[in-house]
């Protein structure tokens, strides 16, 4: 008999046959208004198998024998002590980069990005973010606090620099932050027009799925109405997978408290379905 | 006074002078993933009063002279012996085809289709089936049982053979489902494209609602996004009862436990609405 | 130390230097379906913090020091006399008006309207309505009622009569109420299409939020497939604002209950904030 | 084919046979907190199907060949018209009576109750009122309403006057209704102390489930922590029903909306059969 | 790096070494009512997380040196086909027994149970059942199907014969079911009175938790309100395994989907943690 | 016209006039299992009018002239950092006791208690602390982080040393916690047995609700089966309160995502109450 293995639906791979990593950030401690992401992983896992590993967009199979992904589990981390969840993420996702794989980590709350945007960083100078969401997150600090799911793109910014983060489908933020945005990233409002500035960079993407429509994606935090479909934000991932160079990624901001018809958890995991057999095809 | 009769909002005719016979086949003993849909007739009954039997789009309404419809009430149906339900069900559905009315069966699961379609296939030979649905529900087997809503339209092909089944709105299923269908089936992926190429024919319609976008529909037990908008639907099937011989139908798989608001069930019952007046224009 | 002030994102400032006053009106005794209005105005004060003040597509924000609004909290109604509570809002109403401020109600049910509509129309002699609504309203009683949320703009065309009531998106009524908006209202069916004949003239502008598409606002009490989108309503009620004499308005049938995933109440918040933010452009 | 029938399980003879007649009076509109107790008689009926016919306490059978219950379904209430709403059901209880039968009401909120109380007084001079509840509903008037949910004693004491009236299970109300009651009905603190006080009356008997704790019963709308168990309430409900003379009887104030487990109403039914085969032996 | 384990709170130890072996049968397929306990084994192990490993009433650990336990993880069942399933859970259980250790089931409906007794009678001919539960079990079929949850104790009965089963706690069933129970089995009604009776002999201990209060756990398909306390049913299913010889066991019908705060599942998991640690002390 | 106030019911006076101050701390970061025990002082403002300000048992109100409290709002904190959110509430606590007056902090996690034992413990050195929980909290750190809702009385002893301590109704925690609990503080297991060992001293009162059964107090985050009842927490708090020289106190843990129908809510207000009509009488 096997002790029993939980891994997303066909990512049950060996860790040095794979080419790219999941795993989960089951973090939210910097939640400012309705917590709940932590939950995300272990909900998208359990409720992957209700989806099929076929694509029929793609005419791929996550059961396809040159597809190879290994599901590394949650990272148990310290709630109440940003600095340390960040160093820790960080280090995971080094030790994949190390190898030469993808990492693709499921949030938590979007600060969580902030590790794996530090640790690609080591690896690649020339690194771009390309941000979808419907929130800029370019505070300087958030209620005293300098690492926030509110600041993480700005923190991503000190590190980077001016001409490195493009954001597509922000619809919310601060009066600053959109002046911010002017002089110091490349910011489109609302939608994804213009998306192909980034093709051709070697890129981090991270999907804060708050970008969709609270119609079809209600399970989140920060609902905020007017945002884009679940087609258009698909087309757009796939776009960036296939015309950049992706050294990893994320995919934020699932709470399942909100959802309680499990629908928005659908949602995540047909897009990531769809984004780990693209990216295996590079 | 009288005993407390409970119809479908405007259903309340005598079965005698009735051209349409609603009933509910509550059943889901073979739903794989998450069940509930055996409660949609009941439901469905029940909220049915918050509806107008007034149609502005058809200018019909259900309290029409000439509009009869009967609810025959639900089945009681034994739950974990599929094969004796199906049979009942098609009993039930033999019964009213013999009296020259058109049976509209609500479920419950997918499965219940079969005894409806086995039914309408014993009077009409050269019966066709149009199916709206996200999954292509073609597997040979699910889970080492025949008989099952993943299998249902495997099943009616197994009785009506090649060029009878008409598939719309496909976005989900096995590899080898997309490849059965390709011999077997007409199947068009995503959406209603080339809908009139069923004009004309005899028909059994089946609606598993599912094939609704998740964000309209979230009441269901396998979501899949990407899905068709209800405008979409509901004109596609009255052009399909408009423009066909509907001799029999069913709306299925709507899942009152996943549908916390109630939308849901608003959105199948505005559905059976504008069907059973379509359906009596015949 | 302060006592506990609670009041709408922004609109903290002092009743004499506002031009706006909202106020909530928690009353939903005649609602025949599900109940639950009562509770909008304090969830939307309350959630009012997960949102921002400042708008990315008016570039304005509720704290620029030009704009000045008042929120007076809920009126304390006695639940179960609605001609009484009536009485109240339209009291209420009237001194705002009188201090030639712009009254925005937040209801409850739609019959609270009534109050608003008379108050103005006491002002204003020339005075039209703007109705937003999935529902005609227009019956002349609903059992054995005739002051109910589904005879207010009925009862606002005693009041009113013929030529002053323009009603869109309007998808739901008797066959008699649609006759009888043939004969007495401007009703546009399912949209906003020609909106622009109420410009110029002077307005109370009452918004049903169930105006809008049950997926991206369950939260009512009649849920009716087939609505207007989000965009559609913000820019409707913008270009009402904008190109009319808006001199009252209410925003009614947000129903908490129905709303598990808080995303309806972000909707209403969203459009109050840029109508707030449009009105006081005035 | 039969018509859609729907009764309380087991509750389906003639009226002409029947010595008890059940009905629902589903109204709420005096409800100040959280409504919702209109749905209680609609979701009794169609949950009853979970319970078993048989009393393993009793040892009886509401299939029993003597036992002959009708079912007379819910009435339809003029929603914001309490007077109006309380004159039908007072008709329609004297119709029960007239007929010699035992009128057995389902609330809706605890108003109704005096529709019954009405109806028997006219009857029974020496009418007594049995009350079991967690709170006093003696006020003179509530919110400016005279007839209310709390103030539904006060009007029964109007029409019965001085020691007729028995409370028990009380733990909340105003100071002013504890003084009110200590000189004008017989006021049981917290339990049902003194039952037989009652013994040999001839007697109403309202049931306002609240009296139960909100561990065994949360679905109702003003939860009040340090109720009576199930076991208790209902050996006191039975012990009135075989040591009284009870005319006429209501089970009030079951709110489905705050009962997500669907457990309330399952005690709520429990209750229901138990007192329905007790005053079949009578 | 590791594939992902998900193993029960403290049941991580290697097949070999481990004295008892506890699995999930996730099947509903029979139920008649309300669905959902096929959730359970997935919830409750997710959720152990919560709970502590130490007991202070038994000063016990499942972590300490001594205590073995194995989590197989959970059977994947045919849905829709109640016969292969039992078949495919006895097999399971026979593989265990026959290694001299001890199956812990977790259902699923309580239908699964005989699949256990099936196995555990083929290696002790003089097994006993000791019997938890609200409702008797013992029809011989229901809604014309022979093995189902309403049945499955007179199945075993079947098996077993007269004098080898013992029932307590029982409130619920039909007339004839505790007729049948008063000459065939023993049956203590609403508590365990004289449980001693079943001390010493060899036990197959199946635990309905529907025994419990629905108070304490609302969680289940078929609520029986006045049930046992959580303490009692605690104390007393120590007191089997400490004074019989237990060789299979069983915890069914925990519902997550009608546990809305997670409690039933806590409740589940402590007497399952309790039960353990006894278990591991013989 | 005025702003509008929100507070606790019956908590409307003048900070300077009032013997006791309400205030809410809404802070969860370190909770590791499931937050939301940030929105609890929110939610509790808010439902407090569902409840009387009249107690039947003290014969005491909340509008007596003679009882004055102040409610101050929630203290806005920052998510993600506890040691700054701690001095934030200790500064807070720290200006109440200056003046003379009582703080009463409605959390929020346990760890918010820490801030007030500080404050408390600068003004009066001989300080004990009086805990009622179903947890030990005396973890030296939980997760690598040492300012932890698990380690927070631990913390409290760093602070006070042995002999401070007494717990009550502790029913979970580590097998160390327990040994380090003989030595160091006084812990009596699952009840308030010898409750009269803390009479006269001069005590910090902090009361986890979740030492409660969840039978009754469902809404918290780590639900503990076999917790004491309603009346024994109640009276307990009294008996503390009126033997005590209570200088500060706080109640904590209630989590309103966990308790869908209000009742924890309504469980806290009451407690809440009777506690300040307590306080008031010193």
């Amino acid at each position: 008999m096997q002790q029993n293995l939980e891994t997303f639906l066909g990512c049950d791979n060996s860790y040095e046959e794979s080419s790219i990593v999941i795993f989960g950030a089951p973090f939210d401690s910097t939640t400012s208004y309705r917590p709940g992401t932590r939950f995300a992983s272990k909900k998208m896992r359990a409720e992957s198998y209700g989806l099929e590993t076929y694509s029929p967009s793609q005419d791929l199979d996550l059961e396809d024998e040159s597809i190879k992904i290994f599901d590394a589990g949650d990272i148990e981390l310290p709630f109440g002590d940003p600095t340390q969840a960040l160093k820790m993420l960080e280090n995971f996702s080094t030790e994949i980069l190390e190898d030469k794989k993808i990492p693709l980590m499921i949030g938590g709350e979007h600060l969580v990005s902030l590790s794996g945007i530090r640790a690609a960083h080591k690896f690649f100078e020339d690194l771009s973010i390309v941000h979808f969401d419907a929130h800029t997150d370019l505070r300087e600090e958030y209620l005293g606090v300098r690492f926030s799911h509110a600041t993480v793109i700005r923190r991503a910014w000190d590190l980077l620099g001016d001409g490195k983060i493009f954001q597509f489908g922000i619809r919310s933020g601060l009066r600053e932050e959109f002046q911010f945005a002017k002089e110091h990233t490349s910011l489109q409002k609302f939608d994804f027009t213009n998306l192909e500035k980034v093709f051709g960079k070697r890129v981090y993407l991270t999907i804060d799925l708050d970008v969709l429509d609270p119609s079809i994606f209600p399970g989140t935090g920060t609902p905020e109405p007017g945002g884009v479909s679940f087609l258009d934000l698909l087309k757009s991932a796939l776009q960036v997978i296939q015309n950049c160079d992706v050294v990893a990624c994320d995919l934020v901001e699932l709470s399942p408290p909100y959802d309680p018809s499990g629908n928005s958890t659908a949602v995540a995991l047909k897009i990531l379905r769809e984004m780990l057999l693209a990216l295996s095809q590079k």
